[in-house]
């Protein structure tokens, strides 16, 4: 969740370019997989050569890691200065995301795949995926402690379980929508997710035991 | 979630035999995933040839399918009658196998990789999915109907999202457990998430809008 890529000076015609590869590389990632998805076909899709990627990016795992940067860059380009909003907030913000979600489905694809097959031997975006989620829990979990702070009720232990089954729950019905588009509402069952879990948190209801 | 297959006549030594290949095969597209795990590699592990998997199982394709349907098979073999309990009792279950996956990495990897793997382009095991989702979100949101008749309640418009709610936070934990296994308590926090969409259905409240 950094921006560190748009601080790197480049001409504009060259960022164009990296932006095109960038796109098409998604497009492919989605469709095959990392591992199943060809560089030349990627080069194709831009009218390059493999050569000419590897210009741009020096290997097919680091084109790799720009994808998934890049996604990351766009998401807080999106926010007001920028930034990840905390507390109440932060909810609001991923609940929003998951409606975006829902209108750009090759992104999603990409990002449902890519995680998946990064638990899988020696995958070049296993410690990328490792560290986001490591990032995302921590943001949420505080934004959970703000929360109840807040709301004056002392942040319960099951603060950090939540963190984990929010991020859970919106990846998780990515997979089924991807399969299924008209099987569910991707954006109005996150909410309903979200808010469930945030509920919980606040005041804490035991129905099955 | 048939059991099917165990109906299948077949000689003891066959029957043992095509549980070790299916077994081999779990490790192999666990930690490669199906496109890239070779029939080869599975036909080492267990001494044998690449013919003698396919006298087996036909094609690496009806393999895949073998594998998907074995662990199905397994976890109903488990139950009471071979048989999916309903209203709160599945609930339970579901939290029940959350602890139980937490004892068994290979299969929730192999899981997790395909299902995440069979929304791209021509994967073998997408059907196999799409129709898994869909018996599982009308087994749950049956239990959901049974819960609130029995609470007293009407069914709210929520089960249908709240059922591919749950199913969706078992699997994006499993996701992150298997980036990293001490970052979270797979039981623990799927218990967690489960109570909170269940708590949500039978009481709703809104904390964030």
């Amino acid at each position: 969740m950094s921006s560190s890529r748009s601080e790197r000076r480049e001409r504009p015609q060259t960022q164009a370019r990296r932006a095109e590869i960038i796109r098409a590389a998604t497009a492919t990632f989605g469709a095959k997989g990392y591992n199943r998805g060809p560089l030349t076909e990627i080069a194709d899709q831009v009218g390059m050569t493999h050569a000419g990627i590897l210009h741009h990016f020096g290997s097919k795992n680091a084109l790799l890691l720009e994808v998934l940067q890049y996604r990351d860059d766009s998401d807080v380009e999106k926010l007001p200065d920028h930034h990840i909003p905390g507390g109440t907030e932060l909810f609001r913000h991923l609940v929003r995301t998951a409606f975006l979600n829902a209108q750009r489905a090759g992104i999603v694809q990409a990002f449902a795949v890519l995680s998946a097959e990064s638990v899988t031997d020696d995958h070049p975006a296993r410690s990328y995926f490792e560290e986001r989620y490591a990032n995302l829990r921590r943001e949420v979990t505080e934004a959970f402690r703000v929360m109840c702070e807040e709301a004056g009720v002392t942040a319960p232990a099951t603060v950090e379980m939540a963190s984990a089954s929010i991020l859970a729950v919106m990846d998780g019905l990515q997979v089924q929508w991807l399969l299924d588009p008209t099987a569910l509402d991707l954006g109005e069952a996150s909410a309903f997710a979200i808010e469930a879990i945030v509920a919980q948190v606040l005041t804490p209801r035991s129905t099955l035991l």
